[in-house]
């Protein structure tokens, strides 16, 4: 019965898609050249394999020094200033006794005229040197959310009663010191946004500013974070060599970014699909309403050089063998690509993968190794075995996880 | 009368801005730090002087070394390709005798999957080596509306009974040889925006697209500028010591890269108001009707880098001492700063600056050091003496001033 569905699905898209297909992306030239710039700009995405891609024919040894490759990659990619030194301490500037553990704020000075904040959620039985999770938020959500607390303008407040929103919370029961951070731009680092009574917060502005200076969001958010986790590895009650890195959604992002420049970081919670975006850029191509091609996500997500180098799963495989849990799915080509690495170290055990619930099992799972082009947002999601309503922080596969890892 | 009307419009923003100015882009603590990621990254931007800002204190010779700089850091922001040589020659493909010229079409090949398309006229008068102009059109236009040619599709097809237009044309019948281009991305280059009977061309897919890969939509525009350029400087009927660039709105960009890049450009006609786009960022903060701040223009325009060296004044005032006439004003400030170069090399003759006809008179003008925040689209146009309405090809001002350098 599935393979059946699966069948009338690639009937039906075929049907879809083909139409959009013919519009210029093929050349109709007999030298094949594209006199359309997109259609010329969109096969140089599509032909431009990533200089670092992940290579399953690799030697072990190559695998190490390729790592340190992809380090360095990222390191150039990402931008962090050189010469920001001598910043002032993290301070603590509230202390609250909650029911099983005790809410810290503080604040942190990340530039000369720049402050950010984080929570910390320290479990009242923690006692000595303990395993802590650095948290960080999808697009709409906050530190606050993630500790369970109201937001800092009612507008910002989320669903709070839920453990599938408040990631911090979730693990701070679970025995385990959370710190929760804000992305750039959102919560208490957003802009008027509560004026219009929202919790859109506007990545794109801050985007765009940081894009003009040579920098980007990702790079930004991703240095902020990593000023937290060097406070966090110099306090005297986390175990700085159990840090955690725990992503949700856009939060993975900066996981990849600190799993990959920091070696120190103990594991890994991948709480969204994994994704290549460089493909889905190639393959979403179906025109909207207007008529237009639009591109698959805001330039919030925009890294200059980015797919030169590498795709996510190439960098998630670099980060064997330090354990990993996907909770959301992928294409199971990609999964594998991952698994091999940490195959390759012997490490197997550590990368647990778990695909949304309506496609755990492989015969509902679409098995591609190539999308077709003239996907629609909702086409693609369904092709890589995502459920977008199933979108949550799913501490029911990550708390047993780390638990098996911990304790 | 004048000035009391600049005293109300004066007051009337101060009444208008007041209360977006106070919304966080100062900050209220008293370390004056901020917390919101833009007020931050605004008051950044703000502070960020480009390394290359135009010094009217240098001597003559310091100002040669500073073009040089200037040069230098251009290609590195636009990053031509290195290794894209030996591409095939530019290839005729279609002649008309037109009414006092003749009009080709060229094919020429900027890669080797793509092919695009300029258009000559060739005057009936020219029989020796003739001065040329390289025409580049603004962001709704293509080189076949500056061609006084229908468009490829019919919902391309411009105004083309006006010479506000067809600024090729115009040059043609003024007996010189025009080149056309189109903009990377629209016209005959663009996608499947004829489908939906539009000329609004997508800018903004492509302009992602280049930059994920690295690159910008002017780096690649002008890069295929600059092979239309070289074809220019290679043909016997044009007289390479005499070739102007003339630019239109968004082809005034092109423009000024390609004149920075090649010395050998003779003069320039730069057709749109001369704006500092760094400061327009800095005070364009007010929100819009969803309560969001935007960024004044689209990714098109987004150049990595850019302001850490230049502004657009700084750019034209490395042009001294070719002749360059600006037909749509600016802030007096900044022609000030233009004039000051071509002053400095003993060429202010060389430089025509003339403003919107509504702001022709000098008390009709503001005169402003330092733009304040929390403007809006209309009102920051006014402040720069800019008259949305009359932005169109000023035939009328610049043929007589190329009359006047070259008979």
């Amino acid at each position: 019965m599935p393979r059946i569905k699966i069948l009338l699905f690639f009937i039906l898209c075929i049907i879809k898609v083909y139409p959009q297909i013919n519009d210029s992306i093929f050349s109709d030239r007999p030298d094949g050249r594209f006199i359309s710039t997109y259609g010329y700009l969109i096969t140089e995405l599509e032909n431009t394999k990533p200089a670092l891609s992940y290579d399953s024919t690799m030697s072990k040894l190559q695998f190490y020094r390729w790592q340190d490759d992809v380090k360095a990659a990222m390191e150039n990619i990402m931008k962090f200033p050189m010469n920001n030194n001598n910043l002032p301490d993290p301070v603590c500037i509230s202390t609250e006794q909650k029911d099983g553990y005790v809410l810290e704020k503080w604040e942190f000075y990340p530039f000369p005229k720049c402050v950010s904040t984080f929570l910390v959620l320290k479990p009242d039985n923690v006692i000595d040197k303990a395993p802590a999770v650095l948290c960080i938020p999808g697009s709409g959500r906050t530190k606050e959310g993630l500790a369970g607390e109201p937001g800092i303008y009612d507008c910002y407040t989320e669903e709070i009663s839920s453990d599938h929103v408040t990631m911090a919370l979730d693990y701070a029961k679970a025995g385990y010191i959370a710190v929760a951070v804000d992305n750039a731009g959102a919560g208490e680092a957003s802009d008027i946004e509560h004026y219009s009574n929202s919790g859109n917060y506007n990545y794109d502005v801050i985007s765009r500013l940081l894009l003009e200076m040579g920098w980007s969001w990702l790079g930004y958010t991703s240095y902020l974070d990593m000023q937290v986790l060097k406070w966090m590895k110099s306090t005297d009650y986390i175990d700085k060599n159990h840090i955690i890195l725990s992503g949700f959604s856009l939060g993975t992002e900066p996981m990849m970014v600190l799993g990959v420049m920091d070696k120190d970081i103990y594991a890994f919670v991948y709480n969204d699909f994994l994704c290549n975006t460089q493909e889905r850029a190639v393959v979403m191509t179906k025109p909207n309403k207007y008529g237009n091609r639009p591109f698959p996500n805001s330039i919030r997500h925009l890294i200059p050089d980015y797919w030169r180098f590498f795709n996510f799963p190439d960098v998630v495989a670099s980060l064997a063998p330090r354990p990993i849990i996907f909770t959301e799915g992928a294409l199971d080509r990609d999964f594998e690509l991952v698994k091999n690495a940490y195959e390759k170290v012997n490490a197997i055990n550590n990368v647990k993968c778990y695909h949304y619930p309506k496609f755990s099992k492989k015969e509902d799972r679409l098995q591609i190794e190539k999308l077709p082009k003239g996907l629609d947002s909702k086409t693609y999601f369904r092709m890589v075995n995502v459920d977008p309503p199933s979108h949550y922080f799913k501490s029911e596969l990550v708390i047993p996880w780390i638990d098996s890892l911990l304790k």
